[in-house]
């Protein structure tokens, strides 16, 4: 097989390799070797979506290129979870190479509830597209019970645990025969179970476990743990950088030489350190104590100095050369964790996007490159809608044998829930709605981001749960102005005809490649808007194609032969065309249910039954079309505008209404005579 | 089911339709309803190319858009099957709905042999990319072997049957029970073994069948036929549009309700007039034998008349309404009936591409839609290389499980065989070659289109059957420059950023698009130029991908990850991309060991074994290297003529070779000291 014909590793964040690289063989040698390269149906989609956590950890320590990862415990409460999730969203943002959940046997960690530590790590990973380590603990469980957590670790896509013993049961533990006594055993367990299909991380002691009986027996069941098939170590927190360099090299002495990942605990308030030095049995230095007794009661002083200090230890870690990436212990808070990889510079403020839309993270929907754009502004709710697809075949977002979508009754977490509460909702979206003007108001405040008349910004519309994207911006007068009239804008998106790759605010993919939009515009608006819409659309044929739907299924297109219309796509250097938004004639009827029902499930149960502002939003909800439009002509200027003032010209000067042929030489009545004569 | 959700049959060349249409239905009715428009795999591929042949004929009538299609019969020899498959591809260009090939049992028409009217009918149907009807005869056959043919026929991928009686062997013939008689024998067989597969067609005798006893009784029987199962009738020849247009009265007062096709008979010369009227058993009428008698002996005369009779015929059918096509018989020549053609205005001079190669008409390619860009000017080797693959995945070019192209130790009539004679090639060629340098002057006359230095123009080369396209003369004079000096392109096609899909020379798929290329050259040259090119093309890193291999397979490239570089797509209103052409590392590998043969193939072996002429061909398939460029930056100008500029500049100017540091500004020796004076 000549070496030429080898699938390559080449990974999408590192763009083309430079060097050339010569390759010798012959070429007629059959075509199993070609198996893989020949066909790539997912041409965007790196190494980097793709490999395993420790190839990247690998990859990333050969590059000399310092990561970070954040651990989370799960919440107590639904809205906990709510609130967790978008934290995912903002801290994932930046950039870390992984986060971690902790798990709590008292809390029914592996269970279907939204708040287990399985669910929020499914949620992480599937949803926010999160590498994702879930912990699990062995003590006092049986096989049986491990390899259920396990297979359903397997079956919600999560490909990593965090190998742990775990507090026993009761003050007087003994070692049980053929049990989980160590994590060495869950070690083996898995790797036995499961072969190689976990990436497996242990817990190391920077300064012994509290009851291992000395440091050096620590390390030695630190040993034990990778022998068994550990892939990687991240240790207990430590206070100086000193501490954990010494265990990194003493670990190197007896043979360790797995990745060793610092736990890095920036202090963020007094109760919380006494708390974990407590548990840990960690005893905080005195040059520390000094400092933080005296300010104990001044929190916002406290996390300052945390932010310091953390900082100031992880330079030196980071300046060693034995540390790849820093693990912090973040107390599902962020801006102290935050803080400190800013000042470290680790902090990622504008990721390369690999594809317009966030990536989920199951290994099932890694070839998931096309989505309708319909969800752009609900990719959550898109990926819950279709977690039931078998597979997407060559990275299609419909699967060609059943490509339903998840039925509306089926709620979930931040499905049809807003993540704002009742109160925050209605100072945004008004107490009391007295007509559809109200309604109107309210979309162009979130538009303007301006405070509504009650003096309350709107950040978030049923529709939107972030303010406006950048993108989106840079319409917002033209949205302001149609949102006045009563067409009711929820997603939209500017031509774009060929800006590069990467565009700090358009731009996707690798470098060196270009990226293109055709305009869209998504709305609703009355049925008398629609009627004279529809004239107006004909003047369009065939640069506009449309779809105008109402909450019955009544169904007007242009679009006659059902086909997917790509609207956004991008041209890369070596690479096949990528295309992953499309406007689908098919999930577009899915789409409007979920459309039409947030105005009745996040607005309308708002308020009281049967009050004038519930039946105002229902009586939209019945009544008004959802309306799509996009104008295929990217290389001109973006045409829906016109195509909306066409439509309000025609509602202004009705055809049948105007007079009957005065010719405009006639002079009105009015006009001033004086202004004829010559000057 | 919402009648929204269905499949449309709306079609490539009507473009959008223009109407609005409203249907009304719900949505949430689940997925099976949607499996054909949720996952459209090729976007372009027009119901035109997919849909049945009486369904293209209907909707043509439809339509009232007259078409025309063309009769041919078996070649005797194989160049004459080389010859009459480029006649299909001149004569294809011009839009015939379809062409049929006639069926001689005295000629082993259902054999394996290239000259069979089974494997011509094969031929323009996977090759050409023509739908083609095959006709077959039944008298004295076995059913057994009627379905041989049948279940061969299906098997190729011919759709559609001419249903015959043919002529009895033997004087004396008799009905046989159970035997073939009639072609309504025929008819009934194909419709009992095969269903609805096949469309068929059955003959028509505007004066009644020769053996019938009387118009009437043969009418019968034609009503028969069709009763049985065919799908249209097309009728022998006539001379009078008046008995075309009787017979089509007298069909439709008994019944026949199916489309019924005048045979269209250009007169091209006396000896064939006279023959066909013999075989036929028709009259010539007076009024033309008056004419043709006297110009008997001059051909270029009765061709003429014939023209000018035929034109006139067909002008009287057409403008009556009942005729929505025109059958010709051409006797396998192209001239006349292409004139007749051209002056009824159904001669396409410009065919809409539906992509930018020619389409397989064969059912199982229909979903085909990319192509490796390497045989762009081969396209029936290409065709014929990957003959066996199962299917076109998603229409894909490559095959996910089994990619290996047919071996070249397979050959076929166009695969590696010239279509000139040996004695043309010579004379293009060069009867004797003296140098590398006159096989360089070579490549350039072909270029240039000029005559070479014994003034012989040079019309194809080894890669090229054709002069060069349209779209490669717009480079011609940078083509000649490198080819001068070695660089011997032989597959090139300029940088296009978004000109509209009708554009004339580059455009293909629908109305109202745009089509884009990244700029391509393919080229043989020295082992020394790639040493020289592969320092120039690290200048050009990441912008321009490279693969570089000689016959041995030694390969260099730049394309790591070994995926396909897309260089043509296009962009059309409410559709998703389509990608038609891509540099494939993969089948490179595969072209390059044709690429390579063809010098041997076609151009050493014009020459005696070990003469200097072979020796010199030879000597640069052992020596030279394949090289592909691709420059993906396609909205800035092409800079691949720049690479190979630097090339040359470094070949001229090697940095060793260069004088140490002589300041410029020092004057010459020689140069004029008057001229530094002031004047």
């Amino acid at each position: 097989m000549p070496a030429s014909f080898a699938p390559s590793t080449s990974v999408w964040d590192l763009g083309l390799v430079r060097d050339n690289r010569c390759l010798s063989g012959t070429s007629n040698s059959g075509g199993e070797s070609s198996k893989e390269s020949s066909r790539s149906s997912t041409p965007v989609l790196a190494a980097d979506r793709t490999e395993r956590l420790r190839d990247k950890m690998r990859r990333r320590t050969e590059s000399g290129d310092h990561w970070f990862s954040l651990e989370f415990f799960p919440p107590r409460t639904a809205s906990g979870a709510v609130n967790l999730v978008s934290r995912f969203d903002r801290m994932g943002s930046g950039g870390p190479l992984f986060i971690d959940i902790t798990w709590h046997p008292a809390g029914d960690p592996g269970s279907d509830k939204e708040t287990s530590s399985m669910m929020i790590a499914s949620t992480a990973v599937n949803y926010c597209g999160l590498e994702s380590i879930l912990h699990l603990t062995c003590c006092n469980q049986t096989k049986e019970k491990i390899t259920g957590y396990l297979s359903k670790a397997k079956h919600l896509g999560l490909k990593n645990i965090m190998a742990l013993r775990g507090d026993p049961v009761g003050a007087d533990w003994e070692e049980e025969e053929g049990g989980f006594n160590y994590a060495t055993d869950l070690v083996k367990h898995i790797r036995c179970e499961f072969d190689d299909y976990f990436d497996i991380c242990v817990a190391g002691y920077p300064t012994g476990h509290p009851e291992a009986d000395s440091y050096d027996e620590d390390l030695r069941h630190l040993k034990e743990k990778v022998d068994a098939g550990a892939d990687f170590i991240i240790t207990q927190l430590f206070f100086r950088a000193d501490t954990f360099l010494k265990f990194v090299r003493d670990c190197r002495a007896i043979g360790i030489t797995c990745p060793i990942l610092p736990g890095i605990f920036p202090i963020q308030g007094y109760q919380s350190l006494r708390q974990l030095v407590k548990l840990s049995k960690l005893e905080v230095p005195e040059e520390i104590m000094r400092v933080i007794e005296p300010i104990k009661d001044n929190d916002a002083a406290i996390r300052n100095y945390g932010i310091e200090q953390t900082v100031g230890m992880c330079r030196v870690l980071l300046e060693s050369g034995n540390v790849p990436g820093l693990h912090f212990y973040t107390l599902n808070r962020e801006v102290a964790t935050m803080e400190v990889l800013r000042q470290l510079g680790l902090w990622i403020e504008d990721p390369r996007r690999p594809l317009p839309w966030a990536v989920s993270a199951h290994p099932k929907r890694k070839v998931e490159d096309v989505r309708p754009i319909f969800w752009a502004s609900r990719p959550k709710s898109y990926i819950y809608r279709t977690q039931d697809w078998d597979d997407f075949p060559n990275g299609r977002w419909g699967n060609s044998s059943s490509p339903a979508f998840g039925e509306l009754n089926d709620y979930y977490l931040f499905y049809l829930k807003s993540k704002s509460s009742k109160d925050a909702l209605l100072k945004m979206w008004g107490e009391e709605l007295t007509s559809e003007q109200s309604v109107y108001k309210v979309f162009t405040s979130y538009i303007k981001a301006q405070p509504n008349c009650a003096g309350h910004k709107v950040m978030c519309l049923p529709w939107n749960d972030e303010p406006l994207a950048p993108e989106t911006n840079l319409m917002m007068d033209e949205l302001d102005k149609v949102n006045r009239r009563g067409v009711l804008t929820i997603n939209s998106q500017p031509t774009i005809n060929g800006k590069p790759s990467d565009d700090p605010i358009v731009g996707w993919g690798p470098p060196g490649g270009y990226v293109f939009q055709k305009a869209y515009l998504e709305f609703f608006t009355s049925s008398e808007n629609v009627t004279v819409l529809l004239k107006v659309l004909k003047k369009y044929e065939p640069r506009v194609n449309y779809h105008i739907v109402n909450v019955h299924g009544q169904n007007t297109t242009n679009a006659h032969d059902m086909q997917p219309n790509a609207v956004t796509w991008g041209i890369f250097p070596g690479r096949e065309i990528v295309q992953p938004t499309v406007v689908d004639p098919v999930s577009f009827m899915y789409w409007k249910d979920e459309a039409f029902a947030l105005w009745i499930e996040q607005w309308a149960k708002l308020y009281e039954d049967e009050s004038p502002s519930r039946m105002i939003i229902k009586y939209i909800h019945d009544n008004y079309f959802l309306v799509n439009l996009v104008d295929n002509d990217f290389p001109l200027d973006n045409c829906l505008w016109q195509v909306i003032d066409d439509m309000f010209e025609l509602l202004d000067n009705p055809p049948d209404e105007q007079p009957t042929e005065q010719p405009v030489e006639q002079p009105a009545e009015e006009s001033p005579v004086e202004d004829q004569s010559p000057k």
